[in-house]
């Protein structure tokens, strides 16, 4: 049955999991930039980094440095004398700009924008983001080979990003498009939550030892004072482990000092 | 009538729309890093910049030069001896961190976090991110003094951030966290959508050129290919300026030609 090859299968498995994006840097001028920039996409998983006449010469030492170990990005650039020969093999190309352009052209946000190209990458396209050197940024003839301005946000009278900073927010955006990581957990410890008969018992224990102290000392506020109590430290969301500890600490509290 | 006092409407307007979030480097090494920092802040509006135990002396002219602008940013940053100190006047603070920790903890991913921290700070509350040194990232020390560890989902191969990068990450999360702008848009330039009138007048001149031109010499295909090319055309959301052209250049294309 040709269900069962298991070569398909994993072929078939592994393609829609890991849609590759092209960047493109256009003229690219400090190698520390095209360096961190390289180090961003490996962050997120890329590695298909594109290199538009680079002001230095290429391979650049500075750029290998400022990759901190992503050199499987900057061993693997490659140099092209235009954008469009950069970005001739790619369907879908969205260009990152900080200006606004004279064009029509839709503007998508890069929260908006990169999951919707990744969608095009699951689809089997091949796609790219083109990004501007340091000093201009795109040219316009660049922004006109591509289908979508991405413009992100950002405070309108300091708006132009760092080369590396622009790349890693595009990169970032591509990672958690499709990342179903919860948004919020508790570290796991090698220890249980505490049961709610657990913590009741310590609840109890508690309220004696401060019984037996006096702290209650109107006794028509301890009611309330004690829900007070029990809020506090059913917020923490104890382990069983750290409602051993405050077992502890009240045992360690009660005992009799020595004066 | 109270409400109708000037000052106070002032106030009330603008403290809920701008929120400030402190960012905290503990034991940063390299002043470019603060500088790009510095520049992440501002792009997404903050300016509250705290440094515990700076490695080099500060002010630090590396700093300013990688701010690119920032100066606001970089000439108000406070130095402070301890992680403590740096945060003793906030009451919610995050620790962004690239490793798990033997903690129990409550981690969040900057996408759900930031925007909760957001809130917090909107709702009054001082607030603030601290971030590790390059080389060792935060201690275990200063984690324990904040509420909430932010780790963003990444390569697990490669996991690390540039310092500038992780600031910038969780900065442009805060500006997006109440960033009201529409996922997409076509540019505004001074000219209007065309309208669907203005349209069909255009497909209707062009396939009567094309039936001049004998381009629909099979008669039955020719339903199905004008739709087609009117398909083409319908999709590219066409301003009133952009058809003119495209009259103009099927008027160019059935001109006799001087041969």
């Amino acid at each position: 049955m040709a269900g069962t090859d298991k070569s398909q299968l994993e072929e078939d498995e592994s393609t829609p999991e890991t849609p590759s994006l092209a960047v493109i840097l256009v003229e690219p001028q400090m190698g520390e930039n095209i360096g961190m920039a390289s180090r961003a996409m490996l962050n997120c998983g890329l590695t298909d980094l594109r290199l538009v006449r680079p002001r230095d010469v290429w391979p650049n030492p500075k750029a290998s440095n400022a990759a901190s170990g992503a050199d499987v990005v900057v061993d693997g650039a490659r140099v092209f004398e235009t954008t469009a020969d950069a970005i001739a093999d790619l369907s879908v190309v969205y260009a990152a700009t900080a200006r606004p352009r004279d064009m029509i052209k839709t503007v998508m946000t890069p929260r908006h924008g990169v999951p919707n190209l990744r969608r095009e990458a699951e689809a089997g396209q091949a796609c790219g983001v083109i990004f501007g050197g340091e000093r201009a940024g795109l040219h316009n003839d660049d922004v006109a080979l591509a289908d979508v301005v991405l413009q992100a946000p950002l405070n309108p009278g300091f708006r132009s990003l760092n080369l590396g900073h622009a790349v890693l927010m595009v990169c970032y955006e591509w990672y958690q498009a499709t990342n179903s990581a919860p948004g919020e957990f508790l570290t796991e410890v090698h220890t249980r939550q505490a049961t709610k008969g657990e913590l009741v018992n310590f609840f109890e224990r508690l309220e004696g030892a401060l019984d037996d102290s006096g702290f209650f000392h109107v006794l028509e506020k301890r009611p309330v004072m004690a829900r007070n109590i029990r809020n506090i430290f059913q917020r923490s969301q104890l382990t069983e482990q750290e409602l051993r500890t405050l077992h502890g600490i009240v045992s360690a509290l009660i005992m009799p000092r020595n004066v």
